[in-house]
Formats: structure tokens, sequence, C-alpha cells
């Protein structure tokens, strides 16, 4: 089967190429993908950032397709069902963390960027009928850390006034569409107006460039502070999230692309009574009721565009790039 | 009356001196301090170092008495009963956070070390009747701010392993002694080897000397991680905590001794699912339940050392120091 691989010898890191298809366990689906789609992860493999990453594996978390073939002991899908997988692997029993086994489906094994996928059985949901291929694709990985960050971490009101930080990535326009359908009150921030204008457009209720060396201040002035804020990036901005923070508020943390905080305002935090808390992926209950709120709520993820697996380097690119708004999408 | 008041033109910052007494309005109750008993806070108005702060005030925020007069329209409380005074003022309405009008007793309202206070007739609560008027003195302040780090912030539960930091000062003992209380096993850290033979010999679980480089490994290896950590220091020292929190774990931070932290491991962070939460003092509601624990569990505050008002340099010389174990009380 032709799949993205990992190969860092090579000047682009990943290639399309011939891979043989492992053989089918009795607990196992062979799944054939209709579409997959991009996460920061699998632009981090390339660029050798992510911790136990080998060469030869086929990359991408995110995938959508049809059932090919079923292992020998499962009885609970059958050959041509329309599904979507749940990248993550064993998160184990515990809801409050993820158990010592936990991985990401594509790497170390191989992932959705590919002709087929072969994945547990468990693993696999039906296909939400309001969205198509590419939507279906787009919703998994994003979907699930953005649903954890925000239901189970942050327990989202509809009395919250809620800001995203970074819209543009996958997990923000998830957590954003995901609070809005909530109820909540939907804030975003980027560095680009055409992100904030995109937010207001599809029914947010504001943005804010935090390049702008005011925008904490415009942010107080206008809403009066956040209940509740997601944020990707860390680093030294979680400052001034937690200036923009009402008493009482929580700030989850998903991610560190800004790197580590640096000297963070302990006593804002104490006498606030603000709550800063991680969030990662999300456990199989997290994922089942992402999907029911996708379902109830038809809601549609945004797909930036979409890329042949020929043209994989130039869908790479762009996620390095930050250019997307939504998620970028490869069909075989 | 003779109260100890704050004057940072004398060399010592505080003298016992003769103050007149406020006039009674009808919403307030007279109370005959029998114990009052210091916190930081007393030290940090003597250095300067607290927000606010004018001179002629008399300080002190924990106290136990008798009441000696009522106000006019004080319907709930009678001339001689033995009351302790809880020195939160103004919290508001909100569980979450305190209001902008939040107060404590004792700056820039005069406080409890002195021969009278008045406060409100809704700041009062019966004496828990196990308790002698040094013990009951030492409850108020770090009582409540435990109790709300612990119990509403922190959730413990019986299955948790708790860290308590700095052992030795007042939040934590009553951390401590409450989490025991509460069914948890419990940990204390301490740079004092005296303070952790302490915390064993009053049936806590064990405890660590946090200036043993090797503190957070052996804390690993002998418990596996904590729970719930419960800490006033902030600092640089967050990062071990983060370092020795199983997956899941919160921290709660309810002052910063040591500082702002530096930078922070955000991966640990929301790899692991660790919440950092910031906590104050405590409403109403949380004074209440704390007293209901404090009589259910019959549970004794540790008392250092009980000095008269004539010697509160001393005391609070002890405290700057950082030498008590448990609270120190004054007497008039």
């Amino acid at each position: 089967m032709l799949g993205i691989v990992l190969d860092r010898n090579l000047a682009d890191k990943i290639e399309l190429r011939e891979v043989s298809i492992p053989s089918l366990m009795s607990n196992q689906v062979k799944v054939k993908i209709k579409a997959a789609a991009l996460n920061h992860r699998d632009e981090w493999c390339r660029q050798g950032l992510y911790p136990n990453i080998s060469d030869g594996v086929i990359l991408g978390s995110d995938g959508a397709g049809i059932i090919e073939e079923v292992g020998s002991e499962v009885t609970s899908w059958k050959v041509g069902q329309e599904v979507i997988i749940n990248p993550a692997l064993h998160w184990g029993e515990d809801q409050k963390a993820q158990s010592n086994d936990f991985q990401i489906l594509g790497m170390p094994e191989h992932g959705t960027l590919s002709e087929y996928v072969i994945v547990p059985a468990d693993r696999l949901h039906l296909k939400p009928s309001h969205l198509n291929w590419e939507e279906a694709a787009a919703l998994p990985l994003a979907g699930l850390t953005a649903f954890r960050a925000l239901v189970y971490q942050g327990k989202v009101t509809s009395s919250d006034q809620v800001l995203i930080t970074g819209f543009g990535g996958g997990v923000a326009q998830f957590a954003a569409q995901f609070s809005k359908a909530l109820g909540a009150k939907v804030y975003v921030s980027s560095s680009q107006e055409s992100k904030i204008q995109k937010a207001i457009e599809i029914g947010l209720d504001g943005g804010f460039n935090y390049r702008d060396d005011d925008w904490t201040k415009k942010a107080l002035n206008e809403t009066g502070g956040f209940d509740l804020i997601i944020d990707g990036a860390s680093g030294d901005g979680l400052n001034d999230l937690i200036k923009v923070s009402r008493p009482g508020a929580r700030i989850v943390i998903y991610g560190a692309t800004q790197g580590n905080p640096g000297k963070l305002e302990a006593r804002r935090i104490f006498w606030n009574q603000l709550k800063i808390m991680g969030s990662t992926m999300g456990s199989d209950n997290d994922f089942s009721e992402m999907l029911k709120l996708v379902e109830e709520k038809e809601i549609k993820p945004l797909v930036d565009q979409v890329f042949s697996f020929e043209n994989a380097v130039a869908a790479f690119d762009r996620m390095r790039d930050g250019k997307q708004l939504g998620k970028i999408v490869l069909k075989p």
C-alpha cells in the first residue's frame, strides 16, 4: 500500500512510498482511507521534535474511511461500514489521566496517511452522517483534545465567557465551535486579522490580536475578562492570560508551542483563585461524548485545504508555516 | 483599651499602647479577647510588605473571647457567650472568589491583638467546646485558608496521597490535620528535621527535607507520588512539586513566600493532566464547614508558644524567623 513515510535522510523528511501491509490480527480492522488530516504532531515528527520517533513509519493520526476487512474475533463491525478512527491508543481505565502505555496513532504505529490503516476494532466509530469524508477526517485528534480541555477539564457552562487562543489551529477551532454550541460567549485571539474576521463570520463573539501590545487592556474593556481560557501556546503569554482572567477563572493548557512560561505571577493566581489545568488528548469516554456533541449540534469542522497524498510536502509546509485556518486534509 | 499597634516610626514597628474604643454600631458585637494568634500577615505588616497598610491600626486577625456587649439590632448573640471570630470580612456571595470589598480583620480595621475587638455579629461563631482559649484563637485564619485549599479547591478524598509543604506554618499544620482526619495518607515537607519528626509523632505518614537535593527522588520512591499538594511557597520549588505529582494531580497554592515560580515545565503540566490552583482565605460557607469538621473530628490546633501582649515583639520575631511549629498565641 502507498503511505506517507517519515525518512529523515531525505531533504523533505517524508515520502509517499510503498509499504507492505501488516497482517490483520483477530481483534483488528482494516480501513480503506478516504481522507486523512494533519496535526502539529505530524509536522513535529518531520522536524524530529517529537520524542521516540523512528524512520519508516507512516505518519498521520486522523482518518476516516470504509471498512475493508475485519479480524476473526471482531463482531461489532462489518465490511463496508463508514467509520472514523479514535487515534488515542491504550488510554486505560482512568478518566483523570492516560496510562503509561498510552500512544497516538501514527508513531510508532503506522498511521492514517496511507491507503489502508489497521487498528483495533474498539478504535472505530460510525462516521457522523452530516459530515463528508474531508470533514470526518478533520475531527478526531483535535476534536478530542478540544473536548477534553473544554468540557472535562474546563467544565464549560453556558454562562461562561470563553477565550480560545491561537484561533486557526485545529484544537482552537473545535474548542471555539464546541463552546459556542454549548451556549458560552466565545472570543478568540490570533496574530492574524483575517483569522479574527473568520471567527466573527462563523458566529463567534469577537477576537483580539495578541501581537497588539494593548490586547489585554482591550479584552478587559470589551469583555470584563474571561471565565475559561483554552490555550495551546503556554510561554510568557500565560501571564497575559492570567491578566484577562476573571476571579475564579480556569485556564486550560493543552500545549506549549511558545515554550515554558517564565516568571508566573503567583500572587495573581492565588489571590484571584485561578486554576491552571493541563490537558492532553482524551479518554475513550471523552471521544464518545465529543462525537455525541458533534452529531447533536451538527457541528462541521473547518477544512482549510485538501491536498492529494502526492502533494504531502506542500501540506506539511503549510502546517509548519501556520498559514491554515482549520484542518489540512489529505486524500489518497 | 490596650492593643498592639503598628507604628513604623518605632524601631520594633509595633507597640502595646492605649487606643480609644470605637463606638458600637447596631449590627456589631464587642468581644473581650481571651487569646489571639499571629499570622504571617501580621509580621508582613510589621515589615511594610503588605499592601495598603497604615500606622495606628491594631494588628491581629485571629481571636477568641467572651461577648461583652451587643449592638441594638443584634438578636443572635448575648453577653457572656464564648466565641471565635471569622476574620474574613465582606467575602460576598460568590463561593468561587471574594468580592472587591474583601478585607481581612486586623488591617485596615482594628484587629484582635487587643483587649477588645468590635466586629459585625455575623463574624462570630460559638467556640468549639473541645478547645481551650489558646487553641480556639489559633484556628480561624489558618484553619479557613487550609480548609478552602484542601476541600473546596483541592477536593481531597480518603484515597488521596497528600503532600503538605512547609510543615510548621499555620496553614500547613491545619491542612495536614484536616486531610488526615478526612482519611487521606499525608506527608509533609520541611527544611527542619525536628518538624518532620513532629509530623510523624502526631500520626502523619512521613516527611521529606526539601533542602535535600534528592528529596523529589526519595519522595517518588517512598510514595509513588502525590495526588494533592498544598503549598504556600510557590517559587522555583513549584517545579519540584510538579515532579512529585501523580498524573491528574492537583497542586493548590495559597501563598508565595518563595516568590514567583521561574520557568514552569509546561509539557509536564499538560501531559500529566496536572492542575495548579490558587486559593486564598475562604468564604463564610468555607468557615462554617471548617468548624463543623474541627468539631466532628475534635481536631486540636498545635500551639507553638504563648506570649503575653507585653512580649509581642518576641512573638513577632519568632514568626519572622520561622522557628514556630504551630500557632504563636498572644494573651492580654
